[in-house]
């Protein structure tokens, strides 16, 4: 016997997210099919919301409900100095720690030519207007440390460097609470290069 | 810095599912904001519509978006034996095994006193009415074999015993593909008990 096809369309919407497989995503519309309309009805509205009324800053093309978003609009930040990240979650990480003040610009990716993501599948052209329209004196590039955050720092790097920016790198090595011996050689690596004085 | 509010609505919606806490809610949230609007759309109407569709069928309680529902539709089908399960999932796995010909009735959850569930918060009194109004010949009690299953299945047995129909309870024993020496002593002790003559 087969779910109803209400049923049936609900779990196939599920099991479109990541990490929910059939059998968790029947799970949770059974739940759905269980509890009140009330939570249903709110839950729908919401998913239209999201796409309704959050669109990108036009600024630093991070998500936001107003535009320019609250980062861009806020007179007490610095908007000469601008971290590039690749994701609206790092975005979000790097404010968990309060201490940046300057502006942000989300590339929405990293460049990876195997996966078919070039320099105009990412919000790149946006970065180079921002920083050719002068305003920004250093661009911070806070791609992650794997290959492909790593290539997009250094490509990055490359195409801005005629507009006579600062660009910086923030710093990879052991991470705060980790053991050295724990540590894999290349991680150790990039924190012998990165040493400073003290 | 907080999440745009539609955002966090949205998080908060994901939040409420079984076995989704709020980080694994973000990162849904986000991949509802990364992606198409199609998708969004279908899901917030797929929603929608298993509130709108489906409903309890009107003999045998179990979801479904026509009434009488499928099998309680199907001339080929036995309604004189009526197996009685917990959960609409109870009988979606009774289903799959295919050998079943006869109807349901869906209780939608187990007597639980210490939760505050009496026979009241379960659909007894239908399956009693049922019961009551002739043409069942058998009851099939099919629920779990936890202590709430044990004693919804007690229970109902002594609600129905007046009304002068068989009533019988699935095997409980040792499972197919299983090793005696892994089983433990109550479901060794109820297979030694429900021993038959081959």
């Amino acid at each position: 016997m087969q779910y109803a096809e209400p049923i049936n369309r609900l779990i196939k919407s599920f099991a479109k997210l990541p990490g929910i497989g059939e059998k968790t995503a029947t799970r949770l519309a059974l739940f759905v099919l269980n509890t009140n309309r009330e939570y249903a009805e709110e839950f729908a509205s919401s998913l239209k919301a999201v796409k309704d009324s959050v669109g990108l800053c036009s600024r630093c093309m991070t998500f936001s409900d107003v535009d320019p978003c609250v980062i861009c609009a806020d007179a007490g930040r610095d908007k000469s100095q601008v971290c590039v990240v690749s994701d609206y979650k790092d975005m979000m990480a790097i404010e968990a720690f309060a201490g940046y003040r300057g502006a942000y610009h989300i590339l929405h990716g990293n460049l990876a030519p195997l996966k078919g993501v070039g320099p105009d599948e990412i919000k790149l052209k946006e970065l180079v207007e921002r920083v050719a329209s002068n305003g920004v004196n250093e661009v911070i590039l806070a791609t992650g440390f794997d290959a492909e955050g790593d290539a997009t720092a250094t490509y990055i790097a490359g195409i801005i460097k005629p507009y006579n920016v600062t660009i910086t790198r923030i710093a990879s090595g052991v991470p705060v609470g980790s053991f050295i011996e724990y540590m894999d050689p290349s991680t150790l690596g990039r924190a012998m290069e990165g040493r400073r004085t003290i």
